[in-house]
């Protein structure tokens, strides 16, 4: 099992009685998303995908990839939410957060039009000055605000420096398979496209084209990662929640969440994780917090937050449980060496590695913070590679949904994220939006 | 007044009563900080350091800073909690969160000692690969496990690379005056130094010596800085809610907190903001979240975690309200450009900068969040420059001390983070924690 569960550190905040009482919902959910009979049934794409992906897009996601990393120094990821936040958070999880700076053969890749900065935009530009430079531009619709601006900006940038048949070249679309401005444009224009399917919502995309080929321009092996994913879609069936550790994920979250539990804190001890956890507020986040429920999903990297959040943790509000996410082999060692003098007094480490002392920094802050009435189940991964990355996406992605028909709401939609979109619309004067304007105008005056 | 407030969009969650009600709280609060008297009062050297500060050492800083950046490619400052995080929030903030990245003439900066990955520190040692490095060591004691393992291990690559007397230029430790290991070390090595003083907690110090080095190395005005904690200083002393928005700030996290809010998001437009984001929630996660009491602190970069964190502020459980920090004037501005055919259907917004969507974006969002219940606070700052940065610092710094004190309790001491250090250095087999070793071990079986 490529992710194991714990919850050693949960019994004192619970009883066994409680996985019992809880199993014939978990069961009632696994029957919902199996049979596709649960709320949001349209967006279940993603279930089957680790097997049913389409192996000819596959093929040239590898082919484009090579072809980018053969004549690019600068790739740019447009795209805002779910179509960059996997893609960055398996790239700097797999090859580093310092991906850009460390040598490498492949091309530095930035991602852009996920605000409306100026600033950020501007800086982008000069990190470009003299560079060869190809866009992905990632949208289902290709109306998203944000990622439009940028598209329109950089390719303004693109046909400058390449020309109209050059910048042709160095554009690809992720979209729509048939539908939408940026699948029609994208066809006009003649750039090489790739599909964001039907029925796999931004949050659950990172496998599909929208992921895959920046992971694939950053080097990464495409082929584990989705051998790991259809591993776990193997494995994470059985209704037993003591043979199924993304079902037992998701009881416990249920179960803490109706103990009156509020924020759900991701942990981890690898600072090259901090972007995997976005996307998992994002999941759970975007997947729960509807209806004026859900837990509110929050991560720290320890021992950094320690010595920030750390307090808090310790002794705040006692409404949070914390979910540490372990990795049992990190990507390199360190030995920590002997010193003449023994100055800062670490000799009695001699000989030990950095990761071992990581360890005992983990075990001795699970103690004091259950010691702190802060519950904590702990997710173990063997080691960070492609095939664990893609079997803990699907691990996480099930625990979602499990979660999520558990807790009686809708876990594929988003209704709320309309809201701000719509009022934005009206106060730039967007044509169909006049009615609002006004009234907008007015409460904000 | 570099930092406004409005509370325009807050007024449908409280009554102006509520003010008028809690008037008397701040302003005993306010009598415990200047006279003193309050719980913590050992440590409100932050109060006059932004004129009290040690002139002569300030200078030191812009010589040395000059120095640094004159022989160095890689400066590393090492340091965890308030010893790292005030300096990379100020630089990525003035600077640019591709600091490193975008040409400059100031070194790389990275910063380590602040996990105890193996992986991070393989990296640094990776990048610091034929380039020349300096170290700047920040801990008061020197006993803090994690700087003190990075600082063993650089200080080894350098004497590996410039011999103990080479190495010897190019390490500074930023650490106590007169006492502690690290400082008996500094001193018998002849290591340059400068202070952390007495009386100002970690997360208070990042306008003394322990941010002011790196951010000087960054090329950044560091008078400016101090000049504008200084204004904010002398500004924000008036008790009159009205008059203070300082104050006003914090009466308003205390009247949402009694009425039953449980998360506080600090909220931002622009994406360099981030890391100060993490600085204020070390500042308010440490000072408030004692005694089973205290706003959980979290930060989103709008409008990109619209995309994430946004269903769930939209219409997940009503426990939280958003403070936003706006900046009137961005750092560089684009315009959006005419194009033939309109094939993204953006058009409508020729002519008008990006500065100027990404304003009717939070314009949009605080009336969509509003609608669903979420009370907004809007501070203002002018533009992203020295002062108005060392003013904001000041704000923040003073209404957290005011906010705690009318919480009633001590802002400034942290004993919940003992909790892990001491299990750890039992679980390391350190020396004088025996006793507590075979206990936890058991615990951990």
């Amino acid at each position: 099992m490529a992710v194991t569960i714990s919850d050693k550190h949960l019994m004192k905040f619970m009883s066994c009685e409680e996985y019992t009482a809880i199993a014939p919902q978990i069961q009632a959910a696994h029957t919902l998303l199996h049979k596709k009979e649960g709320l949001g049934n349209d967006h279940l794409g993603w279930v089957d995908w680790p097997v049913a992906y389409d192996k000819e897009e596959f093929d040239r996601i590898k082919k484009t990839a090579a072809k980018i990393q053969s004549d690019t120094d600068v790739f740019i990821v447009i795209g805002i939410g779910g179509s960059y936040l996997g893609a960055r958070a398996a790239i700097e999880f797999l090859k580093s957060q310092h991906y850009n700076a460390l040598p490498k053969k492949t091309p530095d890749i930035y991602y852009i039009g996920n605000s409306i900065s100026s600033t950020a935009m501007a800086e982008l530009l000069q990190l470009c000055e003299g560079k060869d430079v190809t866009l992905n531009m990632i949208s289902k619709s290709g109306t998203t605000t944000e990622p439009a601006i940028a598209f329109r900006i950089l390719r303004e940038m693109l046909v400058k420096k390449y020309g109209k048949d050059g910048a042709r070249q160095r554009i690809y679309c992720t979209t729509d398979q048939k539908k939408g401005i940026l699948k029609k444009f994208a066809t006009d224009e003649g750039y090489e496209t790739f599909v964001v399917p039907d029925g796999i919502g931004g949050r659950y995309s990172v496998l599909t084209a929208v992921g895959l080929l920046p992971i694939a321009v950053a080097g990464a092996d495409i082929d584990a990662l989705m051998q790991g994913a259809a591993d776990a879609r193997t494995d994470l069936m059985s209704t037993d929640l003591e043979q199924n550790a993304c079902y037992k994920y998701a009881a416990i979250r249920n179960i803490l969440y109706r103990k009156g539990m509020a924020v759900e804190l991701l942990v981890s001890y690898e600072p090259s994780f901090t972007m995997m956890s976005e996307w998992w507020k994002q999941l759970y986040g975007e997947s729960e917090g509807k209806n004026h429920k859900g837990l509110f999903p929050a991560s720290v990297i320890f021992s950094t937050d320690l010595h920030s959040m750390g307090q808090y943790i310790q002794d705040g509000r006692r409404i949070l449980f914390e979910t540490v996410v372990q990795i049992d082999k990190p990507k390199y060692e360190i030995t920590i060496g002997y010193e003449e003098g023994d100055s800062d007094g670490l000799n009695f480490l001699e000989g030990k590695t950095m990761d071992y002392v990581n360890k005992k920094a983990f075990e001795g802050t699970v103690l004091a913070h259950t010691d702190g009435e802060v519950p904590n189940v702990i997710l173990t991964i063997p080691e960070v590679n492609e095939h664990e990355l893609g079997y803990l996406i699907y691990f996480f992605e099930k625990a979602c949904a499990i979660s999520g028909y558990t807790m009686c709401l809708n876990p594929f939609d988003q209704p709320g994220v309309e809201s701000y979109k719509k009022n934005m619309f009206a106060l730039l004067g967007k044509p169909g939006y006049e009615d609002l304007r006004a009234d907008l105008e007015a409460r904000l005056k």
